[in-house]
């Protein structure tokens, strides 16, 4: 398959800009308060889609202009919850209906390189700041869940992730209490990798980490390890027949030998293996279900 | 089906006072120190039962008498282990016995409100605070899991709870130790919704919690929301087409529609939807055990 | 079967001391920083297996050398990671291949006492550290998962075991950006029992620690509790039935009995029951996959 040739992308809702295997996303639309518009949506489902099949893109950046007043403001319910149904799947009934908090926060999920949100302002729902992999946010913005308060059940496959992430007993907390918090409180505490005390200072941070990352990591073990995590197997005892063939495919592949190597010559490190070329060919080993209608059996 | 017309009760065990949508069931053994008599485990499944029937109730506050010596002293084991078994269960064998812990735990769990333990004194058992939503304890109460110390297994299936609310390190680390510690321990850390630091403060403050959420949320999407994660599917495609469905029918709905009227029109919320009335037909979605004896099939 | 009479061993990569029911394991390869050699590794399994079987261990505790350069350094990669390979799986193909830190990890998972580990120094990979009961470390050791910077997977079943001790968000976090951080940094709070500020205390804490647990614990209470933890059922019904079923075969059982009496006698405990005469019959309720090759059905 080819890819469009990209440095740097401008869409409707979005700008993307690839430098030495970091891809920075900035949301655009500041003055809408970055909501969850149809454009917002399909921009970050097709990118997502994109970056995972680019060798090029080890670490993705997602992050909201410097001076926006929020760096996602979740969904535009001013026109109340009837705007978000899509026409087509209505015809079909509400089974048919996909939330687009879950179809991006499903994109983000399914690309298997890392992402950091670059949290530099307020985020009124978990939809853009997925906690999928390693975020730092401004220590100062607030997050919301206010789903109870509105009426309606939790975006995003929130309840999915949440208790996954941070226990179930701090996430029914939220949930419950349809909270609105300061990333630094104690319910979310471990939720993050680090917190900046302001916003100036966190996409620096972000970039400069996903830098190191970029320069550090190896696209296999990366996608292996996030695939460990998520579809880990039922028993211990399956997990380890899984593993034990995930650490012979990738120490006898070029990373590994280069892992080693680069430790050994004290020098730098530079991963050769590339996720279209080198993942071992047993992977994945799950199977992934097909959540567009009429492809879901359920 | 037509519920008792009650504003408040007085049983053996406990007092029941229901207002505004909130009500506070009082332990009332505070002599025996609220230990686990059949008359407080049939009190609270009969209770719980009816709180969740009865529309009139949002959120369920659990507290102990403010002069009491413990909040719940957990089982009377004075007469030895072989007071608690039941004479009927025993006729069939072991295999019948049900832990009574467990039945209470099952009755908080199954009831589809929000419940919120207001802990005032020392739980020497976690069958009474079941940590099932939100808690609000005195930061010096005591809390023991002593299980391993009096040669027998964790009651109130909280080897399947605190595993999931708090993570398997700490879970371990508490059962295995049989540790006493007060709630402020880091090992509790993020299972309490607030500590309280005074024994005097813990139900003012879980009461006013609770009078805030019984005004503010919907009864519909507490449900749906506390099915969503104790239910929740096996992968996150199935989950984001669950909670899809759910956004897309909480959304329609009268509840759905006042949440952003309400928000637009910057008044208090008024929710409408009841469950008797208004949840979903295709909830619940999971198959749930029966589990009395001979019903049980396992 | 019968067991070695032992009281102390000294085999070639490690120290075994037996005394009042805590036996200790001391890693005795100091020179070599305790890597994780053929020897090593064939000594944990055995031992582990040995006191699984050995009714007169309650506690193990896991340590090194006070003048250890390292609690333990991981698998020797100065070879590359081919040196790693064992020659007759190799014969077979990669899925033959069984990752030692997984079959050390396994080996202590099986054996039904408690483990301490006393990390009196820094520790390159979960393997010893395996955090699968109470450990104890020294609060400046150094702990590293670089997996992602050496183009591997995460050794040892830790991408199974992380995620379930902590919660996924802090695993992902330490998986992905292939940390190495002190004991005492957030991303691993609740992971250890106690944080010991000096490397001097960290061997005199743990063994006083086991002590304690090998006077006051039941031996068949703690192994039915880890299974319960470990093993859990699908649903909460059936953990219902599954620990109603523990209390009740318990506490009807010689530990029980003592567990009450001497309560009520305030006097010390002693518990009589041991694993190989009185674990209930149903124990074990599930399957554990053998994870030789050509016995793994997978």
């Amino acid at each position: 398959m080819s890819l469009p040739a990209y440095e740097s992308l401008t869409l409707k809702a979005t700008r993307v800009e690839l430098k030495d295997g970091v891809v920075v996303v900035t949301l655009t639309r500041s003055k809408e308060r970055n909501t969850f518009t149809k454009d917002l949506v399909n921009e970050i489902v097709l990118l997502f889609d994109l970056f995972d099949k680019d060798d090029r893109v080890r670490v993705v950046v997602l992050t909201a202009e410097p001076n926006a007043p929020a760096y996602c403001a979740g969904a535009d319910i001013s026109g109340g919850w009837d705007g978000l149904w899509n026409p087509e799947s209505e015809k079909e009934g509400e089974h048919a209906h996909r939330d687009s908090g879950g179809v991006v926060t499903l994109a983000i999920f399914r690309c298997r390189k890392i992402t950091i949100a670059a949290v530099n302002g307020h985020a009124a729902s978990p939809d853009c700041n997925s906690h999928l992999t390693s975020d730092l946010p401004w220590s100062g913005a607030k997050f919301a869940l206010p789903f109870v308060r509105e009426g309606i059940a939790p975006e995003a496959v929130s309840s999915y992730l949440l208790p996954k992430l941070l226990g179930t007993s701090r996430a029914l907390s939220l949930f419950l209490s349809g909270a609105t918090i300061t990333v630094d409180s104690p319910l979310l505490q471990g939720l993050y990798h680090t917190l900046l005390p302001t916003k100036e200072e966190v996409f620096p941070a972000a970039y400069a980490f996903a830098q190191e990352l970029a320069q550090n990591t190896s696209q296999t073990a990366i996608a292996v390890t996030k695939a460990l995590v998520w579809h880990a197997a039922d028993t211990i005892e399956e997990q380890h027949i899984l593993d034990s063939r995930a650490i012979r495919s990738l120490g006898a592949a070029a990373d590994g030998a280069e892992g080693t190597r680069a430790f050994k010559e004290k020098r730098a490190i530079k991963f050769p293996d590339t996720l279209s070329k080198n993942l071992p060919s047993w992977v994945p080993w799950w199977h992934e279900l097909d959540i567009k209608h009429r492809k879901a059996k359920l």
